[in-house]
């Protein structure tokens, strides 16, 4: 197929010891999630495969110590640092990190992103996130978390402020002109002079424009406020689709917002995440997949299963009965919360089932099989308008990721689907997004 | 001599372009302070000549949007991207990055800073510093900075919070026994719980306890309420010292306030700076630095004078008039104003001459000559106890510390002052500092 055909994007979404929760049980599984030489060698994977971007999520807290709760998920790098370094040792693979707009301050995020834009010649992206647990708010100095509503308010705001600064300097304000002395001109730095409801930032920032302009806005918000919010300011939209159906609804939906904020629809790339366990027949992947379910202790999963409906405790509750009724809680996981509570509904599961159903895929798309069937799937989602591409979540790592890697990418490649050469440098090229222009120098 | 001799320590100081403010007009130096291969390059120098600790300073504002100041000071690196980028390419060499704790969250710094111990393998340092200039206050949500008590009483709690969250694991609470699926013991698990004047953060942190137990910290503060806080809770105290006398005497108070803390002379290392101009003979040592004297504008050396006298606008006095009676502020600069004042009064200079004065060694000691000369007045305030090592800061990167590795520190190893090889792989090794107990798990 021409180059020039629509190419679908992949991005390898990286979780210590891998996305399923019991992963490090795994005997080919190195169980120490602060292992740099993990992560190095899965980003290397993704990086020959010709990945689009790593992602890495983030919370700011412990939520293991409730006793039931086990798991590898307790401890992990921060993301930044991290990135930081995997940006030395890969070349042009995009390195997506999540930082909250609930508790960090806009210069601080917006400084070492740029930093990190610079460090790695343009290949960084922001994964926008507000954040809604009470552990969080916690351990920055709140009792209790913010409201949803006042949470999207900050949000939005916060990225006004970090893009603003991100534009601080014209990229040309740095003439390094060595006889005159001049280093910049002064006509080409903007002071931001943010005023605002959450945030009183005067700027500008201490890092030049970067490589990338700006680095690239991610968000995963599903609600309306969080659709709106994405539909004004992000350029990939990660999100948990279970069905074709539903993921079509997403898509239209999300794009059918872009006009009004006057965008173009290829300015947002939405990327399901897919949960991939790949085998040479598909019985072999149903039964890999199932070694892992079989790890999971029935308590772990409910704990996770409580954690994703809005922070409950469902320890209490009998792991044969039903998922209990909950209240609605304004924790922003409303949506989530009704993706769950349809999924036990449509296949009549227990709590203990849903739980450990839950810590496979968590909520994603679940796709088992042959590398063909996988590529198939895939295509489908992709040619359907289901998808731009996909966030590619492996059970463990790095092993599943290699087998995605040199089982999956070359299928799609054979189906002119996927590139099998890097076109661009930054992360923006990879993803077909244009370089955003500084307002503030015409 | 034998190992057993006491050892001197030495830090490169990295500044982009060098620690001579008109360094980025000088024809060797690449005039890019966002040029990640000149850090790379500093920093495997650095290691290659068994330097303990790489020093990052920092500050959270562009202070150079007065028109005066086209110096390279505007952008930088932000310091933990930076450090976390060169742990990946350095093998045993310490980091030492710079954060305030005026306008961080206790949290994300001790959680940055863990996690860059361990992807370094616990070659980190944390220099806590306080910020004092309106400029950064500015941007953090504050309209003034805060006063001088304020914010060490700020920090002394901030340090009281990084420690405890550092200490939220037992080093062996992570069993990862993937027979039973226990992955950390919860008995080993220390939720901080801390409510204090300044920060409520209940922990414990998302990231292990680091392979150094904790990050060495490092302080500047030379105040009685800066030096009160090193005695105690410092590792490391970074200081400008012009003579060796006042460095005799900052050390023999400094250590002498140790005791009181229950703490050694040993526990605590005090690393003046030294900025070092290295040439073949003491003449060329000499041309070298006027030829970078020169290329500095008047009025960039009195801006820079200005900021470091407490952020005083000096751009409306005389240049061939003295340095003008400034009010006492409490901006926590006190020491360093009647320093300079005194430098001035004493070799009569004009303010363009200070100004001018202070853009080269920025009030450290400075030493411009052979490596044998050079080599001898380190060797003289170290077994002086003026110093138990030297924070060494070159005019010009990477070619002044080049010089400075190939040059001096081969003289001081032929003097058995100085290590041929790292005896150790962490920071707290190579200063001959011991791991922190965890006080919660006895």
């Amino acid at each position: 197929m021409a180059n020039s055909a629509r190419q679908l994007r992949l991005g390898a979404f990286l979780m210590a010891t891998g996305h399923h929760i019991a992963a490090w049980r795994h005997p080919d599984v190195p169980a120490d999630p602060l292992d740099f030489s993990v992560y190095r060698r899965a980003a290397q994977i993704a990086e020959a495969a010709r990945f689009d971007a790593l992602f890495v999520a983030d919370s700011v807290a412990v939520f293991g110590d409730e006793p039931a709760s086990h798991t590898a998920r307790s401890v992990y790098f921060e993301p930044l640092t991290l990135h930081a370094a995997l940006s030395t040792v890969t070349e042009r693979i995009g390195l997506v990190a999540t930082a909250t707009t609930t508790y960090n301050e806009p210069y601080q995020v917006a400084r070492q992103f740029a930093s990190l834009d610079h460090l790695s010649g343009g290949r960084v992206g922001w994964n926008l996130v507000t954040s809604d647990a009470a552990l969080e708010a916690q351990n920055f100095n709140r009792d209790e978390h913010l409201g949803h509503a006042e949470r999207y308010a900050r949000a939005r705001e916060f990225h006004r402020v970090v893009t603003g600064l991100w534009d601080s300097w014209a990229d040309d304000a740095f003439l390094r002109d060595k006889a005159s002395g001049q280093f910049y001109d002064p006509g080409k730095l903007h002071v931001l002079n943010h005023r605002g409801e959450h945030f009183k930032v005067r700027g500008p920032l201490n890092v030049a424009r970067s490589p990338q302009g700006r680095p690239v806005v991610v968000q995963a918000g599903s609600s309306e406020t969080g659709r709106e919010l994405a539909a004004e300011t992000a350029e990939v939209v990660f999100t948990a689709q279970t069905s074709l159906t539903n993921a079509q609804a997403f898509y239209a939906d999300l794009k059918g917002r872009l006009g009004k904020f006057g965008r173009d629809e290829d300015s947002l790339k939405i990327m399901p995440g897919a949960f991939v366990v790949v085998g040479q027949s598909e019985t072999e992947a149903r039964e890999k997949f199932e070694a892992f379910q079989e790890l999971v202790e029935p308590q772990v999963g409910v704990a996770l299963l409580g954690r994703m409906l809005g922070n409950f405790d469902l320890s209490e509750y009998p792991l044969d009965g039903p998922l209990p009724e909950l209240p609605l809680t304004d924790s922003g996981q409303r949506s989530r919360q009704q993706l769950l509570t349809e999924l036990a509904g449509a296949e009549n599961l227990t709590l203990g089932q849903l739980g450990r159903r839950i810590a496979g895929g968590r909520g994603h798309y679940s796709l088992i099989g042959t590398p063909t069937q996988i590529a198939d799937e895939l295509q489908a989602w992709f040619e359907g308008r289901a998808a731009d591409g996909f966030n590619v979540l492996v059970p463990h790592l790095p092993t599943g990721l290699e087998e995605f890697a040199t089982q999956v990418v070359p299928e799609l490649q054979r189906r002119g689907l996927f590139r099998r050469e890097y076109e661009g440098r930054t992360l923006r090229e990879h993803l077909g997004l244009a370089r955003p222009k500084n307002p503030f120098f015409g």
